[in-house]
């Protein structure tokens, strides 16, 4: 299988996710730019699409390489309560960079919005969804291949949202920032899912806050809910790139480690094929990550699941599948670490014997 | 005091340590391009400066940005040996990246040279150094500011690189990739540091295969070792970014880890602001990093030497000292973080307590 | 308060328990006897109150000055299908030890049974229940204080087991070595305790298999149970001394550790004064432990309910509460460890970094 | 191999060690006996013999069982300094017991003294000699077979110590509590066993504050010392049951896990066949133990070198062989632990995710 899975027309997201195909998100940028320098945590804002498009467009470069099928604008918290009068020039920005990138390669470009600073106050639906409305109208001037709504941690702001985004007549996926316990009013998973597909949403799924298995845990009461309900939506999957079983209803912000000293968590390639597997098992199709998803993180989703799909990502050419490319290596016994067996069966230590395995949640 | 340090003259490395000043090398870039899809593990080669000038520049300018005195040309292994007929473009097209960046910054072009892949089987001192010969050619012809021949496991193959070196009339830099123990002929570091300082290093230290602790063990004793001999040479120190104790000999390739499940063994920011005051306290004042240094860590010591350095990196407009930008969080828990304090007695958890903190190295 | 409580009058366990009394169980006696020579593991059977009866006694002793109130029978699988022709002797030497060292203090005997070995293959009732009714026949002849009934891992056997020793006329309490999840036949832990209740039993519980964490979780289920039943009964509590997050529902048996690897598990005596304060508020009055809780860990739970029990137990003549003896140490910072808080926030280390925190379960 | 080895003349210490047999020492009585509720922490006087000589007698009872080749007295701090007034009647009761249980099997009595608490303060050698000379003479008319000098921190008062027991006429064992540091005057290892050797000692050797694995590696370097010196003493190991690589020069004492919290450090039956077939290649002949050794830590060491030995303990009528009274239980998977390859490479976890491996001692 050659990488790359040569030319291909774009097809709409709807029409990938309802032939069966699966669909590969992107990774992380907030974190990753505020590692390499473009981002204030704290702060946690876009401006660099304005000040360094280069970082932003090379981050995108990246996971296209790495086998992205969407190039998700980087506007998050780019909205007027966040950004104040840079939010218009922050989302423009933004969309040209995704589009610029996405005409690459195998890309859609998706138009993010994300929950605002407000709704933790203020429940004010109309203002809320103003601002929703004006990003949305950024949006189809740019004319986004779809939608997505992401990071919501009370499903109520999440149908505000969903409710707007539908206006565009533009395909709606969703995700919510919840763990298995529901959010933070309490609505257990699969009543948040149920309620978000009879708000329009055509995908819906979890994202942020917690890692790959507890966010899977999640998406199967989500399911198991959908099911109940009888209706039927495409699942979406883009968790933290970090180890988080200690996390409480919180998710990972309530971890001592947050925001700076979380790399002690951080998933390796192998983990990442593992919850690929697990979630194509699951049934999603729409498979990324969130914060800690490097692009390595990325082609490992692709690679492990390119026997479905029949093609390796451009990135592949650099990249031996399961460190086959250790076999040459001079020393024998880094050439025996050229299997599958071998890393799949590794347990990584953390070279921390003074640090513990697990953190109590402040909260 | 103001991020950048403002307008200086493009001073020499030699003219800089002499003065006592504070050099800031850069970090990662095999481990790092490698994660982000453009090296090929195993290979280890640097043809991605011919290949994706992109990705190099990009990781160049976020060194620089995040304090770097110093654009070493991305030419790891860009010999002869182990690139054959494309070495010398390879060669030359570093050499404009690195050029292209400095130029943005106060910063200094390095020339780069590593072990041969000869020298394990054939102690050929004279194929050796054609090999060197022919990269300092171009370096010579690229007029880059001074050399650093790194990473060499042995002491006299690492002599023959300040040899060559050194016929180009510029300041030479070597550091050797060897522990405590010593290099792998059991020459132990003072030896080492001592036979090159007599071939005519201005600057001798350490880089690779060790974590900032068990380096700076190891260039103590090189220190010791010229003190013993009565010589006197500037001192550098370029470690790994992972956490490393249970290295033996040989390094991380070593552990069972390497390559591919070192992640929990990165370092934090605030490791590094500890690894580079202990450096400056011993005295190294051409502190940089190795693989696992990202352009995080090398703003950490940046930040770390802002006091005596008088000025802080621009990529610090980007960053809160010591989490102070958490100080505005809604949550009050996550505002108890913007500390110096709480991170640096943070003793980050792993989220893998399936995994031991040790592991013993395959050899 | 003085050691020892001062003469009482020999008060019946109803008696007490009623009176709103905490009554202080006793602890392991195959797996500490098994570490003292005395027992083998694998078989797990009590002949050493014949073969060894010196060791035997000095155990009870041992946990009579740790403030127990109850001298068990030590006839764990002393049953005629377990021992063969040897049953009958044991039952009896084993009553009169323990009834031997109840006498030297303030402490009731209770004669044991356990669930049998024919139960797995043949839920024949009434040959289990004549097994039942053996040892029962010993204890009523040696006119022990009470009955207990423990280690069921089928509450439908244990309900048969509650219906023989109430044919005594003895109070009779009941514990199973389940966990959260219930019996092996998938019966909730809230259901076993009302099934058991309205068997007769008058102290209902668990004891062994689990850790003390673990549980005081299923007691909570059980209490709710009744509770929703509107059952009242006496709780009981004879939890694991090791620490075992990592259970599924076989519990210990199923950890790789078990038997011969669970040291790292060994809870601290501070460990177990918090389990003590926990079952104590929970609402549990007959604490005690089971295999792995040594002498001083039943002599924590009486030190840490001394200030509701008022009187501390005769050990404790050689225990300084909360480390209170090493006040007067020559080394300083040994003297900073003779305190509640120090001992309260300890995190113990492992001692072995090649380890992990957690096992899984081998099924 | 029949367990017990049959009747055996009562030959000497050195007989035995001069004929090239092993002698398997004791293990832990303070520790252990604490944890039972005759030893007070922080004081760790042996008043138990005189108060609760059943409990002592047990104990020694197990010892022999499990193997031991000699019943030291309790008489650790037994001496006037300590224990003023009671310090006879506490040397006398000591003897009476060793002796007593010595006849019930192959063992041998020693009369033991250790290190004064004067010595720290000030190093008054006829002070302190005659501290030693009192408990000789008990000792003397006990007619103890032998004499053990044990917990010596400096070498000067171990060989005051030496030279008082050498008066009797009886041969001397001499053990020093130190790491490969040496001793707290900073004299190496080798350099103490030298001076030990010259001041008359047929036995020379460590005991107590750390853990097997440190204590053989300090023992190396008395044996190189002795080689160097040539000079030929018999060597003798009795650590601790505890894994202590993290101590520092002053061994456990200064961990903080030290007294009450050592329990995820105690050493698995497994780990001491290790240490004895270690100690056996080493050229240890008297091989024993200290604090946290108990029973079935010796019956390990006997089992472990059984073969040399040629007899099982007589505690192995209850112990198979690496678990193999596990190959009858009924759950396949706990079947599967009945071999020596289970065990000797079980990684046994903690159970304490919160918890670290390693500890910082705290000076």
């Amino acid at each position: 299988m050659a990488p790359g899975g040569g030319p291909t027309a774009r097809r709409g997201i709807l029409e990938r996710l309802d032939n069966g195909e699966v669909v590969i998100g992107d990774g992380s940028f907030l974190l990753t730019l505020e590692k390499r320098g473009y981002v204030k945590a704290g702060l946690w804002t876009p401006e660099a699409v304005v000040e360094h498009p280069d970082a932003v467009r090379q981050l995108h470069m990246e996971f296209l390489r790495a086998g992205s099928n969407v190039m998700q604008t980087f506007t998050f918290s780019a909205s007027e309560d966040c950004m104040e009068s840079k939010w218009e020039e922050a989302n423009v920005a933004a969309c040209d960079l995704a589009r610029e990138v996405a005409g690459k390669g195998d890309a859609l470009v998706a138009g993010g919005v994300c929950q605002s600073s407000v709704y933790k106050d203020h429940k004010d639906e109309a203002r809320i969804k103003k601002l929703f409305r004006l990003q949305l109208k950024v949006f189809t001037r740019k004319n986004v291949d779809f939608l997505i709504a992401e990071y919501f941690e009370h499903v109520e702001e999440a149908v505000w949202a969903v409710e707007v985004l539908k206006e565009s007549g533009k395909p709606v996926a969703v995700t919510m920032c919840i763990g298995p316990e529901g959010d933070m009013h309490g609505v257990a998973p699969g009543a948040c899912a149920v309620e978000l597909a009879k708000a329009g949403a055509d995908i819906v799924g979890v994202n942020c806050r917690f890692g790959p298995r507890t966010s899977l845990q999640t998406l199967h009461l989500m399911k198991l809910g959908l099911e109940a309900a009888g209706l039927s939506r495409h699942l979406m999957a883009q968790p933290l790139g970090f180890h988080t079983p200690d996390c409480g209803k919180g998710g990972f912000l309530d971890l001592p480690e947050y925001p700076f000293g979380l790399e002690p968590r951080v998933a390796t390639r192998w983990d990442i094929q593992k919850y690929a597997r697990e979630a194509y098992e699951l049934g999603v199709r729409y498979i990324g990550g969130c914060c800690g998803f490097e692009p390595y993180h990325i082609r490992a989703i692709a690679e492990e699941l390119a026997p479905e799909r029949g093609f390796l990502p451009p990135a592949s050419e650099k990249h031996g599948s399961w460190g086959s490319a250790l076999s040459m290596h001079t020393k024998p016994w880094i050439r025996a670490r050229a299997s599958r067996e071998y890393w799949e069966n590794l347990l990584p230590a953390s070279g921390r014997p003074f640090c513990p395995s697990l953190s109590k949640p402040d909260i």
